[in-house]
């Protein structure tokens, strides 16, 4: 398939969302940073976004915090996968690639990010945005602004995943929901704002290989995709 | 909380399952056997399955094919997580544990099992089973019989994940339904029939640790459980 055109795996995800809308939550697989043990968990798939110069090499976005473990697994293994299970369609997509994060422009760790760009493999879309030079920190502010004021409150919460000093009571102090400070915002609010904004991070996928099941059909079909180094994708029909 | 006492996850996903008895799509995390990439696929949770002497100890049960790449996985490192999220309820349960895998007892691979069970933790669900003598060749028949016509006739084909060699055609050749052959039953249902509990294998996950994300309250609510080497579970209120 030629380098210029949208894979395959792309077109099933993009018509099964077309009329599963709603099946946006996926499971994203990275492995401990001290241990060869797993680690699994939900996220939001938010949107591919593609290099305006290579249609084949879709970037799968999703958003996290970064104070989360996720970060240094995937900073110490960049190795993921993906599953992906569209009930609707009786689909599965298991996406492996090699995850980034995108933290605020301001943060420690966004010189790993800046690392992984310098570094990227040769025919994969982080190549192809660094070569356009992407706008990251537009691209993050954009997506922070798209979140509910309920979710935009979360960033602003005490380091998830540590104790509740508190007892549970302490979770009716935070804020519930937060929305962008106007002129006349008080302080609480544009500190709130400052914190979310600086814990939000974008976790994004570039996608070397994809294994596709169709369970919807009779028989049953699998296909297996493969990114090469010139960006383009090859497959091939397997035993389901 | 006492040993004999079951532990509060379970009587969470028992709950919700209760209202969502559909929610049985759990993902199973585990690492590549040859290399450190974390490997994650979809999985139907079968039952829950508890040591008479031990209600504290839960065992996590699902099915698989002895041929697939996740069995080398599990049999060269047992450390899994499962995420399980159910939509109905906003919950997400993120279980760690240690993956056994239980063949046919005449399959070779069938010394692995009865290695864990030897060397099970002090603790464990699988160390409780094995004081019992519990019966796990009659456990895996009798779950292979309750399987659909359909599913049973899917451990007949070719391995999976292997390349269909007579095209996307040769998939119609494969039995689309197989049913347990009776006395006048033909060779070939048969030997199907052999071939798929051949192949067969349950997947149990003994859980050490779990994660109970609680999104469909206000304010959200996380708690962490963790087993002691008694075999009993503490938890805390965490961070979301």
């Amino acid at each position: 398939m030629a380098a210029s055109s949208v894979p395959g795996w792309k077109t099933a995800v993009t018509k099964a969302l077309e009329e599963y809308p709603k099946s946006v939550v996926i499971q994203l697989a990275s492995i401990d940073a001290t241990s060869p043990v797993p680690q699994v968990r939900s996220h939001i798939f938010r949107e591919f976004l593609t290099p305006t110069s290579a249609p084949s090499l879709p970037l799968l976005v999703t958003t996290t915090d970064i104070r989360t473990p996720k970060i240094s697994q995937v900073i110490s293994n960049s190795h993921v996968q993906v599953a992906w299970w569209i009930e609707g369609t009786q689909e599965q997509f298991r996406i492996s690639g090699l995850a980034s994060v995108i933290p605020a422009a301001e943060n420690a760790l966004h010189k790993h990010f800046l690392h992984n760009v310098k570094h990227a493999p040769s025919g994969s879309a982080l190549a192809a945005f660094s070569k356009e030079d992407f706008d990251w920190e537009g691209k993050r502010m954009a997506l922070f602004k798209s979140m509910s004021a309920h979710m935009k409150a979360s960033w602003c919460r005490p380091v998830p995943g540590t104790r509740l000093e508190g007892g549970p009571d302490e979770a009716k102090k935070w804020p519930e929901r937060l929305e962008e400070p106007g002129d006349h915002a008080d302080d609480e609010t544009r500190k709130n704002w400052e914190t979310a904004l600086g814990n939000f991070a974008l976790l994004v996928v570039d996608p070397t290989e994809v294994d596709f099941v169709e369970l919807g059909v009779m028989p049953n079909r699998r296909t297996r995709f493969w990114r090469s180094s010139s960006g383009s994708w090859d497959s091939e029909a397997v035993v389901p």
